[in-house]
């Protein structure tokens, strides 16, 4: 089943949180409009908000209520990923030329400034002091992760907890708090929005494990840009640190740099999915969706249930 | 009279405000925490924070409130200088290295973002809705101010008002929330409040121009940084827009790039001096500054009023 296919009851909410998100990013310079709808358009599973949809199922469901979370955290995001992009030098971002492409660096830092600043006037609307509290603190820690990303580059020295603090931080906090956030504003008791928290956060490790192990796996078509990326970029992924337990693989590995030939990095892509690098890493996101789901099963008994159900075990063996 | 000397009775509630900064920017990461705190210990003026201290005195003066808007309003600036030096690709700021200088842009970058995360998470706290709106609009503001500054770089062809927008968006705007936040968290009414807004507006503008100014007339040493920069870097700003009035000026201005010879520049430099522009220049200033001082009449007879009057006037007159 396609992934839009397990919420689509939900679609009518989704569409409104669609032309809020453009809505919001309408910017009175033509520039910075043109280099967020840019953003905005080029897509995205906005799995984020979907998240706190469903979390909203579990309580008093209100679509104004739920709208003031989702809208925001999703501009987070989307301003993340603009200034990731300025970060990883990136050319490609899900098939389309990102900002730093289209127009320069310095564009998309301020782009992403702007839908940051964005997010941040409709999180002054939240009035709910929890969900404030979560959102901000997400922004925080996702910061805090993005430069430890950076610091980690190229340092082949480092351990599995190296890489899941980062994940962590990068990705899965942030899908945690939008399971949560849903709740919190639908008045969800805390046991509940907890477990949907605890939830998302295995979710989103799983997620980023997968999302790392594609980078190897996974097509130019079907990621939207080359594959091998990550480690070009000096990103130690979990693939990474499993190959490097082999000698011969990590002497290639730490020889590995951005100005590297073409041929050779592909030569090493294609030794590291023949190791057992790929077939570990899916182990250990697998073991991050079995603890999700089985937080499931404390959740009160409904339809958004069984469609985060859905989502989880699609995440696991999603292959773009 | 030193700047500082106008506010000495403020000065334990400015310590307070400074070592907040300090503990809110308190990062995990090391690499970050010595980024963040390289910013704030570079110093500056810390304006902000005083007109906001100042504003409060105007009502009901309580530090623990006042603090709340102070510290995220001057993290907010903090960020903002931080991405800017990346898009200038400056070096030295307030005579100290950039961290885009110490570290790289990169570094710089997430900084920035880790910088105005933390500022987010204190708006949080913030109980009154007027005192959130004044905060996310400002950086809304703040955003679209420094993407239209970039837009407009190097473009000959522009006149007073593209001018005056940039600049009401990219300092004013922040300074007049400065003067307006400490007066709402105070309890103030609104007319107080508004005029306070509206003073702080004014006075930004003079100052931002004097700024401009300065780039021409000051020092190495008294900038912190070489002269001419602006310029160099393509940012047209009010003694530039003067001096095209004059046809030679203009066709040597038009002619500018950043990678010019430095004795190009500083002889263009010194022609601009030579010419009417910097007097042209401290002209608009100054009405900026007579209609600050003017507003200032319209509010209620205090010590505070005092102190923004001496501030304005030394704003206006300052030659660092």
């Amino acid at each position: 089943m396609k992934l839009k296919m397990m919420y689509s009851y939900l679609n009518s909410d989704i569409n409104l949180i669609e032309s809020e998100l453009e809505a919001t990013i309408e910017a009175e310079s033509p520039l910075l409009r043109q280099a967020s709808l840019h953003t905005l358009r080029a897509g995205g599973k906005r799995i984020r908000p979907v998240f706190v949809l469903l979390g909203g199922k579990f309580g008093d469901y209100d679509i104004e209520e739920i709208k003031n979370v989702a809208v925001p955290l999703e501009l987070i995001h989307m301003a993340s990923l603009v200034h990731d992009d300025v970060i990883d030098d990136a050319e490609l971002r899900r098939g389309q030329p990102t900002i730093k492409a289209k127009w320069d660096n310095r564009i998309a830092m301020y782009t992403g400034d702007y839908i940051f600043a964005r997010a941040l006037e409709l999180i002054g609307e939240v009035k709910n002091p929890l969900a404030h509290q979560i959102l901000s603190n997400s922004i925080v820690q996702l910061s805090v992760g993005e430069i430890e990303q950076i610091k980690d580059k190229y340092i082949f020295d480092q351990n599995l907890r190296d890489y899941l603090r980062r994940i962590r931080r990068k990705t899965a906090l942030l899908i945690a708090a939008s399971c949560q956030l849903g709740a919190v504003v639908s008045g969800v008791e805390e046991r509940v929005h907890r477990n949907l928290y605890r939830f998302g956060y295995y979710v989103g490790m799983s997620f980023q494990i997968t999302d790392d192990v594609l980078d190897f796996t996974g097509t130019e078509q079907e990621l939207g840009k080359p594959a091998g990326g990550d480690l070009l970029q000096g990103n130690i992924t979990l693939p990474v640190l499993y190959a490097m337990s082999d000698r011969k693989l990590r002497a290639k590995i730490e020889n590995v740099h951005e100005h590297m030939q073409q041929a050779d990095i592909e030569e090493l892509i294609s030794m590291i999915k023949k190791s057992d690098a790929i077939e570990k890493s899916l182990a250990v996101s697998d073991r991050y969706l079995a603890k999700a789901l089985s937080i499931l099963d404390e959740l009160p008994q409904n339809r958004a249930k069984k469609t985060l159900r859905d989502i989880a075990k699609f995440i696991g063996k999603r292959k773009y």
